[in-house]
């Protein structure tokens, strides 16, 4: 099962168990992977199907029929949603990629004060095609949702604050993320947390602020300092760690 | 004091409270910094010293003289050793940087059954400079060793195995690391911990049976599969988590 080529797709490609591909899509697995005629592949889209390529009809056609749904579970228990100032150049790739292999289900880039990034709307783009493609890298049955990048305050306000949500900061003496979760998941109490990492340079003191205003706790990763590429893995890492375990 | 300036040297490069400078950070401090006799700076060297810059003395005279300790404790309260098998391209630049932040202090990179990359002696005096930097950036105290390449038998053998020792292996049922952690740390039984992960295309199953035969336990990293490049970080995360918690 695992050697067929895994393809996410969209909702709206999907009429009962008909799928139209997009001509990307086709391309890649008609010239790219030479499949042909009643060949299988896996589609994601919210879980995994074996579906079967259809050639030669007419372009309106759909390309594919769905089979079979497989039965796989990669998601984490538990919804995570990462809040991030975006760092210098392509640091948020980086970001994208590592956080959806380990499971993140949304991403809020955000422009905090030392924000020096001005991201254009092609980059936006290329970040959720990062997301695509490591969400079939890892096995996801999802893909995580990128926002288009908003202010801080906006980033903030974009969820309710019924849950559990830490703001990472470098300085200062703050408890560890792991020393928090680590009784809240003993007593089952997590069910949806909030984190948001800083740019180079950090959080102001007002930002700081700002977060603790609506419920953030603000939180350590370590008595070292991690870059601001670094320090959203190493968070998401330490909450997989504890809610999988 | 944070705003000083950190450079990493050498044990040799101390005699007494004198320092002499390499051509490359004489001309660091000097051109690059433009820093003036009696300017200060800070050293690491097993832990951190104020140094004031001597200029126009004869060459071979030292070039910086020792001023005072600065107290600061970034280090890890245990060792972590990672064995690495080689990921493919630049991948273990970005093991190497992450990892240095996160506070590993041996890099040992091997060559397993599935690995692709024949590393240039180039390649290691590379993977070393990205240690130094990222020890200067993270504020840690010594800067980790990093090993040549060896075989992967060869990297088994380069510790004694009176530690925990553990194996990352991304598909099959094993408990997480995390899981194994908790109870140690809780029991204040860790005191070394050797971790492995593999390549792209994982260890081979006779690898896992080596690794196992000296005392490596099999662990997992979560539910998704990880990317060669992405399984050493969030490890090395989750152990910092535990054990700084």
């Amino acid at each position: 099962m695992v050697q067929l080529q895994r393809i996410a797709i969209a909702p709206e490609q999907l009429q009962n168990e008909y799928l139209s591909l997009t001509a990307e899509q086709q391309h890649y697995l008609g010239r790219v992977l030479r499949l042909k005629q009643g060949d299988r592949f896996i589609i994601i889209q919210g879980q995994w199907w074996i579906a079967e390529l259809i050639v030669n009809l007419p372009a309106s056609s759909p390309q594919a029929k769905l089979i079979e749904k497989v039965s796989i579970q990669t998601e984490l228990p538990i919804e995570v949603i990462l809040i991030v100032a975006l760092p210098k150049a392509d640091g948020f790739e980086e970001i994208v990629r590592c956080c959806t292999e380990l499971g993140v289900t949304q991403f809020i880039p955000v422009i905090s004060k030392r924000t020096v990034l001005k991201p254009s709307p092609q980059k936006v783009e290329r970040w959720r095609k990062i997301a695509r493609e490591a969400a079939e890298q890892s096995e996801r049955l999802i893909i995580p949702n990128i926002f288009d990048p908003v202010s801080f305050q906006i980033g903030l306000e974009k969820n309710d604050h019924s849950c559990d949500q830490y703001i990472c900061e470098g300085r200062g003496n703050y408890p560890s993320l792991t020393q928090e979760l680590i009784p809240l998941a003993a007593e089952k109490r997590l069910n949806k947390i909030i984190l948001a990492t800083g740019p180079e340079g950090g959080w102001t003191e007002e930002e700081i602020h700002r977060g603790i205003a609506v419920g953030f706790q603000p939180i350590s990763l370590g008595k070292r300092i991690l870059r601001a590429v670094t320090a959203p893995i190493v968070a998401v890492s330490q909450i997989v760690g504890i809610i999988e375990s």
